[in-house]
């Protein structure tokens, strides 16, 4: 077993040449930021690329928390400054699109919140394996005043119908492990203790098979199951338009106020507190 | 609290200006006529240009039907004399498809039957919401020798899979409410007990959110998520035509003999009793 | 009741004129093979034209197995001799196409193993219900170095979403009656002993309805349920291409030395087995 780090806070570890993890360890949080976008590009361009590799799992190093959401500190110059991706899309749906596009399996095993970008590239994996009790997903965003920018309006409704990804978009709540699954929101949801296990067995019975086999029964997966990037790229301006308005404005002033982006309550239970901003108005 | 009612049986009442209540009260079966369309026509145009709405229910204040069948006592020519609707198809798929699109979130709350135009008008909101002990489904119109005429062949098969969309739509039995949830036919099915305080929650909490950002990720998933209208336009005219024809003509002629568009066990039970119908032939 | 035996293992029984029950006795393991392909045949022609047919259950009359994996003992130019279908298909596809266009309603029952051709029948089939103990249906092809080749990539990211269907299809392992209707794989499992009377009462319910009334409605299902043919055709080049490679062979010589194609441990957990074979490579 051989262990890379290729960036910083993006670990990528090799659990054999053909199956890898990659796991997301930025405390306190697991908030992704501009400085995460090179990192994960890193990664993705090695899983892309790499001749060996049949299957990656993500994964989180921090307690309670998968992936969250953008970070709203970071100066909108960072942000800004990414070209466009191979795609032609904006940085980060490129990566989340060539995730799903790779000649490689996508495994998020999801422990703790998967909230915003953390949903979106859950999505954007080729499965997703929840805990049963200590996984809530979310998009979170309209609940602030924002629409999701990195694909979840393009992606939920192929999974998991209409209504369903309406209530979980627009009702902006938090989604435990059980409904979840109820809601294919995620392939299954697993007791907590049983989780990894699960996940690296199939891992590591995927990483048995023959890579060809699963590349061509990938890509004739994605034919019919994939948006077009047509349908992905509208999602990241109308985020940025959004984040412009003073609706969005106001209530990210509340959360901020209230404790977003640190440790405790607010980021703990974002579902609930995004429902409690009209009312402090 | 402003209540207002703008048409004789079916309520619209204000809860806030953010959030209204659309109440079917049509005495003794909620069945739906031709009466209903400019009422029902009515409100959709409310919906679809008031600048605060954000959030409308839709739910039922007669016992035990939520919203049922077309009225076959109808004179033809009352149904046939409504104008094209400004989506160019009939009334009634008109006003359906208007629901779907417009610019606030549709929630259905089911309790009692949703049988054919019932199940339908559910179809087209943005979510359904059942009693578990209290909710019947059901396209019940194959059993009568019927095509359905208002969706259901574009709208379930995207919803739950073309399987169970065969199953209830060529069984054309009644679903209950575990069963509907099961399928994803509704979001979820509650303990009748806590049906109403669920919705009313949710439907508080999407108020409380922004207007534009509700309506551009609402448009962002109508993108992939809406079947075309031109799918919708062949349903209603091959309900006409079914309607016309003498196996339609001697089913319903059946029903009616045993109590159909009356109160009791017909109306209470109508996916048994079309499938008795052959036996006596 | 007249019974009909148009192939020899493949039965047609008339269980009614409407109602027909094709049956798989294929002993010892419902393997499919070539000489199975112009039985299959006859009998899709037969449900395609008769004029009072208007359901059909496919089920098996060996223990144990609905219906499994292609025969890979039969010479290549027996499964090469037959020409491409009416579609324009393969023979195999072809016919399956047909079955899911067809003016009738098909019925999967499966209790035993539906692995390869078994599961892709049900797929092509318009509704599953599944033993609850004694189903297993897999795409167990990746697992053996294959690619699948009966449309499984175009029907079951349909059915059940890309992630699930991912699992399914490059995952290659059994799927137990729960799992699958949990997944929606099946309409629904149901307890062993209910299966039977279940489907019996469900097809005898839709052959008491009217044919025009079932037909036109399948058909409007068909416009946005079915997969185009341009989606199914190259899985069978894909399976014909993958057939041939190293890694395929090699898997396949090391299943037939455990005692592929005979009654035993690795036709009954098959799933299990392909799991093995890269630690005895």
């Amino acid at each position: 077993m051989s262990t890379t780090t290729v960036a910083g806070d993006i670990r990528l570890k090799r659990v054999s040449p053909e199956y890898w993890q990659v796991t997301f360890d930025l405390p306190p949080l697991n908030i992704f930021g501009p400085a995460n976008i090179p990192q994960l590009e890193e990664v993705v361009s090695l899983i892309e690329t790499d001749e060996r590799v049949k299957v990656v799992v993500f994964d989180s190093a921090i307690d309670g928390f998968f992936l969250i959401h953008y970070d709203f500190l970071a100066k909108p110059e960072e942000s800004a400054k990414f070209p466009l991706g191979r795609t032609g899309l904006q940085a980060l749906p490129d990566m989340l699109v060539r995730i799903s596009r790779a000649p490689v399996v996508s495994i998020a095993l999801i422990r703790g919140r998967a909230t915003g970008v953390g949903s979106e590239l859950a999505l954007a994996c080729d499965m997703r394996f929840a805990s049963r009790e200590k996984a809530l997903l979310s998009q979170w965003e309209v609940g602030a005043g924002l629409v999701p920018g990195g694909g979840p309006m393009a992606r939920l409704p192929r999974l998991i119908g209409r209504g369903r990804a309406l209530e979980v978009l627009l009702g902006a709540d938090d989604i435990g492990g059980e409904l979840a699954e109820r809601y294919g929101y995620v392939n299954r949801s697993l007791p907590d203790a049983e989780l990894d296990t699960f996940v690296d067995a199939l891992a590591t019975r995927i990483a048995s098979f023959d890579k060809q086999a699963i590349t061509e029964t990938k890509h004739l997966v994605n034919l019919n199951s994939l948006p077009p990037d047509a349908e992905i790229a509208p999602e990241w301006d109308a985020f940025l338009a959004s984040l412009g308005r003073p609706a969005a404005q106001a209530r990210l002033r509340m959360l901020f106020e209230r404790g977003f982006h640190k440790p405790g309550d607010i980021e703990t239970r974002l579902g609930y507190h995004v429902g409690q901003l009209r009312s402090a108005e």
